[in-house]
């Protein structure tokens, strides 16, 4: 008997990570980072359509894999997400991750795609965006504290949506900056690699924090942070994860994604949980104040929500149709009666 | 410059449909039930090593789409599953599923899968299960209400694992009757059609109510159900969906796979929230009875639940190894050094 091939309903667009970085490379990544803030703007301007749920979460010993799930009237969204801060000592990648986009209508798949270099880019992008709302005008300066993974992102996205021309540098490990100098180089930054964190935020007008340790760490201190500073603060991203010190917190506006997911995940979780937040989706729809002066320290306490992920697996969507930066994966079973899988099975040769 | 092929870890085993067939097909089906069967048993057995939640799911007027994850110290798995009645209307469907098996230590994926097919074959694997525990002695005859995708599929697990011998089929479309005796031709099961529930019921040691309309719908009436009956109740599976009176309910014991979540999907809803019922996992340790006696009516109220699907996901997992029944699929980032992922994407070339 011949195995009839499985018809188009069968099929998912799958874009593995060698298709994810010749998509990026042949738009540019520039492009890519302004083009993403853009689909997390418009999404995040009509935020009461969407269903929002903080991530189910399963921690252990080691780390924590999450799955992020949303969805508005037209298509539902997840991502899978890991992160082991211990893995890279073993060669494996601190935070991986891969996500799918579905019509709601019938629930089938539109999009299935590796997300460990979507979410870095969508991260970027998103502090990036709220630092158009927040950060202080003519910002030049960004120190970035934590010179992982990703760190280069920011830097690009900061340069391409901000008009940020300087980078100081810092990591525990030099090698870490010397990797990430090394990435930035000739693309019109003037990148600075700094001995310490507080040579890093000397004259900084934006501070991004993204290291990788899970615990409460104090990457900055109360000192270190001036009036009218914008803090992009990344790497505070689960229970028992911190990177500002206490005191930070209590004088800087905070503006989060969603309150309820920051306040158990983000530095916010220092403090009481009805201690004033701002979420962003009020800022860009013009509902909240974003920075209201050059004196005030603005914090976006920054988690990564759900919407984003929906927002890049829409933009990656609208992007490969007609690229050959896409497989089709034999995902779904679709027998020509929807009522008879077996008779399918049944029919298969082997 | 020239794209360095992904290392070894960015690769995750995919089994696609084509590949779930060929394996099933090549292992045989009535041993997959069989293996199946036994995998579920020996996780149940372990219920207090995992992880449990009820599935996060996101309704809309045209159906579900859920997210069953669960984990022990060892393993993660989620499953993606959609529930959509109306499909079939436009040629889809009704349930599509895919999942993911991971390790805990790293986070990283192990396997990824169709799971409409797997979906459909550890139902019935479950159902014959949970009757090993619950069906009365040397039952022999099984009515099946409700003839679509799941049909033969239960027909052929009780046959294998509890030697019932005799199928009455019953289904308001008889050509979904027609499509099942054609299906289950030539397999030494005596199968008869029969035109209305109450004709189905007649002799049968147990009853498979398996239909798919998303409403309270009433299967079963009180009358149609003698002492003595086994009642595998797989259809009514999520707010709003049932199958069975309410007084044949209350005249059962009632087995469940994870009490919180059946007391909110299943025919449990139709009862009190502290209605009795055993969670099987304590039948298969000895800790609670099955079946008492001859008279007893006993009820599977089935839902489906995600320690079922890890035990799925690692069968197939333990099944694939050295066979060609998967592809190797590009679905992680992996830099040489885990903190340079902008550098892996900058040596990309197009």
């Amino acid at each position: 008997m011949h195995a009839p091939a499985p018809s188009a309903l069968a099929f998912v667009p799958f874009v593995s990570v060698q298709n994810m970085m010749a998509l990026v490379n042949t738009i540019g990544i520039e492009t890519v980072l302004r083009e993403l803030a853009a689909y997390i703007d418009a999404d995040f301007r009509r935020w009461p359509d969407f269903e929002k749920t903080p991530r189910v979460a399963l921690h252990s010993v080691e780390g924590v894999i999450e799955l992020m799930p949303t969805a508005d009237a037209q298509n539902y969204s997840f991502k899978y997400v890991n992160g082991h801060p211990k893995n890279v000592r073993h060669g494996y990648q601190t935070v991986t991750a891969f996500g799918v986009l579905s019509a709601v209508s019938n629930g089938y798949p539109l999009l299935f795609t590796e997300m460990t270099l979507l979410t870095a880019l969508r991260t970027a992008a998103m502090s990036a965006l709220s630092a158009t709302y927040l950060a202080p005008k003519d910002a030049g300066t960004m120190a970035v504290i934590g010179n992982g993974a990703q760190c280069e992102f920011q830097a690009i996205a900061f340069q391409a949506i901000c008009g940020i021309n300087t980078i100081r540098l810092y990591d525990i490990d030099p090698q870490a900056t010397e990797k990430a100098v090394r990435n930035l180089a000739g693309r019109g930054l003037s990148v600075l690699a700094c001995s310490s964190s507080e040579e890093a935020v000397e004259d900084a007008d934006v501070i991004t924090t993204c290291t990788a340790d899970k615990q409460h760490a104090t990457i900055l201190t109360d000192n270190m942070v001036g009036p009218g500073i914008h803090i992009n603060a990344i790497g505070g991203d689960c229970p028992g994860k911190t990177e500002l010190h206490r005191d930070i917190l209590t004088r800087s506006s905070i503006f989060v994604e969603f309150a309820p997911q920051t306040r158990i995940e983000g530095e916010s979780q220092q403090l009481p949980s009805d201690h004033p937040v701002t979420e962003l989706w009020q800022v860009m729809r013009g509902e909240a104040e974003g920075r209201r002066d050059a004196k005030q320290i603005t914090l976006f306490d920054s988690v990564g929500f759900a919407v984003e992920d929906f927002s890049a697996l829409r933009y990656i969507h609208d992007k490969i149709g007609g690229t050959r930066f896409f497989e089709e994966l034999d995902m779904l079973a679709d027998p020509d009666d929807p009522r008879d899988l077996f008779g399918m099975l049944r029919r298969a040769t082997l």
